[in-house]
């Protein structure tokens, strides 16, 4: 039914993706080049999205604080690599209050600097240690390129900052929050399934000792980067001075971590569940899990359609009665679709008058009509298997664009559809430049058996996962 | 007991809240001038005073969206009062991508520009209004006098925009707003009493045709402007082209509002209930209401502090175990009585031996030997009392420093220690003149009651409220 108003993603992926974003309202380009308005749809998956991942950050022990988004200039150029990653991309403010400033300053593109110059304040007995600290803001990068929710000049996004006694405890945080809070909010709220490991040298965050990764697959076969966790080693606490009194009375530099993941969770939501209706949310990050519509205007209906909202909200569900009649019947279903809303219960005349309604599971697109008595029980049993039955449908989509090749030949040929998977042996940094050359690139790396590499692997060991990517 | 460590109140007001802001760890300057850091513990404060702003504002009905931090700077120049308010605050970002831009880019300090360039687009029938629109963001002004929390280059604030079909629905949320979700959650969760009342034309928003505003009384007597709702008229909706066709078929231009708190409502808190001993936070934005300290390290006494917090923390209270015994017990009860935790229970041998705790409320300073069995009951019943209590304090203190007179000499006397009320005759033009000499001002117009103007009064009619102000 909807299905003319898209189109279809076999046929321009990237164009279904644009057609989508802007027929669920979820977002529009701002007026200045590569900035991005996100409208209330998108901005309310947002917002479930940031309080699971919010939740499972304090679960990880780790305080919000806020920290300023101008940094002077001289700031970035204190730890090298971070400069060297950073430079092409900064927004620069040189004026203010109507006057040149002294010193430049930037729009942060990622706040290590400014953050870290507070730890060397904070910080000065292991008594201070772990310090755990978490913010949610706002960043600007200048993406030559932008995409909405995918690369945007200025994004929204959580990012931590954690300094540590020691080199093992700093990696131990850095993995529990790519375990316990990217992997479990991705799989177990947005039903994405995700390959974890770390990336090679070149695909490192600037600064880091070892970055490691969240790789989900979209649609169309290509990775998406969900989110990543920092092993920064000492680089920054030399920068900015960053030490501490051990229990023996001896000064060391810190152990620092951090990790991010942005409003870039939205375009994975619509590119890993979409179909060529529209968006299908899992309910957890649905603004509205169920539409109850009244089909048309009268008494009886509005009253059945009524109670039910009641009862459903008292379930604790996110429910919207939409009773717009003014507008006609089929336009706002195909709205209700796009918008990916999981389950839909139309309350119309010729239904009511046999006792029933019908109900539509957007992501299997059944539509059932059912005796109004059990419906709220219906509507609660069919939530219970959207994210479950979404998870396993791309893990399925996954496998079969997943194979595990042994040549790079062969991994070039299988990355064009989706992974491949090949041993590190095989690519070494010239196959990262032929990678590229077919814009493609090393994902991440795991050991063979998909499970994270320990500290003493040999990257010889390891297996390369290849694809393109946004 | 803490009294030694901040300067009095009374000695010298400035000093002791920034040694309050610095020892109780809620925030400290960033390394660009006039930036600001905040620290877990303001942060907290701030969450606790957000969700409740963010409930307060959904069941006003509108919706969170989010627009670009950059605004193109021929967008600001559209509509010319708040161009020409904002000029000399703005902070421009000329380079991106390490090249000069085309065209400089303002950091937003008020979103009304971007927001209303989305909504010309966005509304095109009376179906489409009210549209009403929340975005919690980040927002920069080049402040001369920064203070932390009061007066920052960079502060983070909601700011509401809506658009409605008539003037007179646009003035009725604009006082919704004013009164169900600023009042409400100053007096009902902050427990600051605040006047109500509209702006004179000088002291109106920049674009604005009515202001009304929230104003508590500091301290100090000083006066804090904590929440303004601004009815604009349609100079934007003119400047901007949003225009609608109304249910006869005709098009005009929509009416609108605008409202905004920020994280000056920190310094509120601080300024309109600290004691010369620290904060004092009542418990609905208090990110730790109760802390159970362990004096000593015994095993009993951790098995009594573990119960009774699991117990406190069953009950639904946000609570602490402070079990850092190898830091001085002395030391940690002045770091929890500057912090403004409501209520204080210590765990300590002595008392233990006897079946007791000990049982300090922050608000009051008294402090009870109980019963180790009803505690958790006692301390209940104290959170219950916090918030009414601060209340009724500054109310009083208010009611204490405010005089009506009659002449405009006697108004600047009284307005140099608190508020003084007189008729708005008396004031005109040349009184607010001789007001800003003084650095007092009206701070809003009010019915001689006390209540807000209707459309119409006539402004002779009408009181003025006069103080100093941050």
């Amino acid at each position: 039914m909807a299905k003319g108003a898209l189109t279809p993603r076999a046929e321009d992926f990237p164009r279904w993706y644009q057609e989508v974003i802007a027929l669920a309202e979820m977002g529009e380009n701002g007026p200045a080049a590569g900035t991005m308005v996100i409208r209330p749809w998108g901005y309310g998956i947002w917002e479930l999205f940031q309080a699971e991942l919010d939740r499972r950050i304090k679960e990880a022990g780790a305080e919000n604080a806020y920290f300023p988004l101008l940094i002077p200039e001289s700031f970035l150029r204190l730890e090298a690599d971070h400069v060297e990653g950073f430079s092409p991309e900064l927004a620069i403010v040189t004026h203010g209050g109507g006057k040149e400033l002294e010193e430049p300053l930037v729009v942060r593109p990622t706040s290590e600097t400014v953050v870290n110059s507070c730890f060397a304040k904070w910080v000065q007995s292991y008594r201070d240690l772990p310090l755990l600290i978490n913010q949610w803001a706002n960043v600007v990068r200048w993406e030559l390129r932008p995409r909405l929710f995918l690369r945007t000049r200025e994004f929204l996004w959580q990012e931590g900052h954690t300094a540590h006694a020691s080199e093992a405890e700093a990696r131990d945080y850095a993995l529990l929050v790519l375990r316990t809070v990217y992997q479990a909010a991705m799989e177990e709220a947005a039903y994405i399934p995700v390959l974890t490991g770390h990336k090679t040298r070149r695909e490192r965050f600037a600064g880091a000792t070892r970055t490691w990764t969240c790789e989900g697959m979209m649609g169309d076969g290509k990775a998406l980067q969900m989110g990543t966790s920092h092993e920064l080693g000492q680089n920054f606490a030399r920068a900015f001075g960053i030490t501490f009194t051990n229990a023996e009375g001896a000064v060391e530099h810190a152990w620092q971590t951090s990790w991010g993941v942005s409003t870039r969770l939205i375009g994975a939501l619509v590119m890993g569940h979409g179909d060529d209706c529209g968006l299908r949310l899992p309910p957890a990050l649905a603004p509205v899990e169920v539409v109850v519509v009244l089909v048309k205007e009268d008494e009886g209906g509005r009253a059945v359609a009524e109670a039910l909202v009641a009862q459903l909200r008292a379930a604790g569900h996110r429910v919207r009665l939409d009773d717009k009649t003014d507008t006609s019947f089929g336009r706002r279903s195909v709205g209700w679709e796009i918008r990916g809303v999981p389950v839909r219960v139309e309350i119309g005349p010729r239904d009511l008058a046999e006792g029933n309604v019908t109900v539509v599971t957007r992501h299997t697109r059944d539509k059932e009509t059912l005796p109004l008595a059990g419906v709220a029980r219906e509507v609660e049993a069919i939530l219970a298997r959207v994210g479950p039955e979404l998870l396993a449908e791309a893990a399925a989509s996954r496998a079969a664009r997943t194979v595990d090749v042994d040549t790079l030949d062969d991994a070039l040929a299988a990355g064009a559809t989706g992974f491949a998977r090949v041993p590190m042996t095989v690519i070494g940094d010239d196959g990262e430049d032929r990678l590229g050359a077919e814009a493609m690139s090393v994902r991440c790396l795991q050991r063979p058996d998909g499970s994270l590499a320990r500290v003493d692997d040999d990257d010889a060991d390891l297996v390369a996962v290849i694809g393109r990517s946004y």
